[in-house]
């Protein structure tokens, strides 16, 4: 399973009451995190969530409401004492700008690991999470991601009786070790069905509608997308600055029919976001409007 | 009058229900501020104060607590559409810090104004503020800071008349214009009594206790000090990483003979710092140790 909390709710500047905009997921004891504004620190803590097993953070795109809390965060990091090296995954730009940051945390305890992309996708795997950065439209080169967990097989006692696995062998086999017994080689495929469906968790902000959304949401589990606005009549205005309506986030999880979507990175004028909520899921029912530090659990469907 | 607000009390890190240490000042339709670390436009807004009126921002050091938030704050000047000059004042390397954090906000519509300085002191005069900044002992350069503001004498009837000043001048004079009439120069002084006392305020953070705290803080109408831990139990501590305990805070401010003194930058270990304000009242009885967003209104005296 996945735990995944949305730390914050805003876009553009951190309020009192509603920090920025940050997914946290938790996995098999390592967490990644997707965007780190001012503020989100503190997020995490409301939160209750320690910074320490955060081995990844990804960045959509480089304006401040996305990455200006990532000195305070490697600060804090490195005042725990962390030795674990951090891998940061953003954008072209993204060593240069956290190395400008880093004018107020030049000394950390812990090394920190680069990974820069470019052009339409990249991909990276780390601690089991499937990171899949996807080009979104923004007014700077902007990027979604998803994040993928695999879910191994059932063990097929059939197959392993098939293959001529000796019974000793089948436990270590199931665990995913490949092990050599009296000079022959024998692998996890050889006990194990074939994989079950994982779990898969898309994140887009600071976009408009464009169609990799839709791509990339097929087969989710939870789709986490902008909505910067209720108000249908803001469109021109979210056209002008690339940014996206809660309706139209809205039509984008339809598409791809996800099982859920939850809003995120509302303006600082949207007082009340929730009250879009009813008129949102007239478009797609499974649509949260949360607030900060709204949480699930996703779950491997059952067998 | 002056209004003085200590936006947050934190040290080191911001946390959900406590900022970090920044002073905000207001005068006369102009503020000012003092320290910006992550969070302190979310202090601000809990504060209800406006960024807009913000002329200046004096920093007394660049560790990030005490700046990281500048970026986000001046994103949020800028989406504001200020147009006005913002003015920063602060050791030397003030611009090339600003220049590197700005990796996030490159582009803002009104002019920053640099105030770099180096020495033992320095004194500036801004929109009625005196500031004086003076060498403070850290691990890193760090400096202290007193604002005054000066109140005129009063209108002395007897010393125009002495001066010969033609009556239908005294009220120009009065209001701090130079007159010149009939081939005269009328200077306000022809008509004005002795200076009357100002106000004065000193905040000083991240230091041990030095004799320049008590020098600037004679005369002071407040003094904001650090107050890293309550437990005089942490004085090796303090001593190592070069801060300060609130009873060597209580003991500066006694021999400045200050009127009032608030304490801040709170370590985060500190869960309820005002635990020890009846103990350190016993040092200095005018002792507030106060909460985020703890103002105080500092009037003129009677006369």
């Amino acid at each position: 399973m996945i735990d995944v909390c949305l730390l914050g709710t805003g876009g553009m500047m951190p309020l009192p009451y509603r920090y920025l905009t940050s997914l946290l997921l938790r996995y098999n004891g390592s967490s990644m995190m997707i965007d780190c504004g001012e503020g989100t620190q503190m997020a995490l803590r409301r939160a209750e969530f320690s910074p320490n097993p955060i081995d990844v953070i990804c960045f959509t795109h480089y304006h401040g409401d996305h990455i200006s809390g990532l000195p305070g965060l490697l600060l804090t990091m490195g005042n725990a004492d962390r030795t674990e090296p951090l891998t940061l995954i953003g954008p072209k730009g993204l060593e240069r700008v956290v190395s400008m940051l880093r004018v107020v945390a030049p000394e950390l305890p812990f090394p920190i690991v680069f990974q820069e992309f470019s052009g339409d996708s990249a991909d990276f795997e780390m601690k089991g999470y499937k990171i899949h950065a996807f080009r979104v439209q923004h007014n700077v080169t902007c990027y979604g991601y998803t994040v993928s967990v695999d879910r191994l097989g059932k063990f097929d006692v059939e197959r392993a009786k098939a293959a001529n696995v000796p019974l000793k062998l089948w436990n270590r086999l199931q665990h995913g070790e490949t092990v050599e017994s009296d000079g022959m080689v024998f692998t996890p495929d050889m006990v194990m069905g074939e994989a079950r469906k994982g779990l898969k968790v898309l994140y887009a902000t600071d976009t408009r509608p464009v169609p990799a959304i839709i791509d990339n949401g097929k087969g989710t589990d939870l789709m986490v997308l902008e909505g910067m606005y209720g108000d249908d009549e803001k469109l021109e205005h979210v056209k002008d600055h690339k940014h996206m309506l809660m309706s139209e986030a809205a039509k984008l999880a339809k598409e791809a029919d996800t099982a859920e979507l939850w809003l995120t990175h509302f303006s600082p004028a949207e007082a009340r976001p929730k009250d879009y909520e009813e008129k949102i899921q007239q478009i797609f029912p499974a649509t949260v409007i949360p607030k900060d530090g709204h949480t699930t659990e996703l779950n491997f469907s059952e067998e």
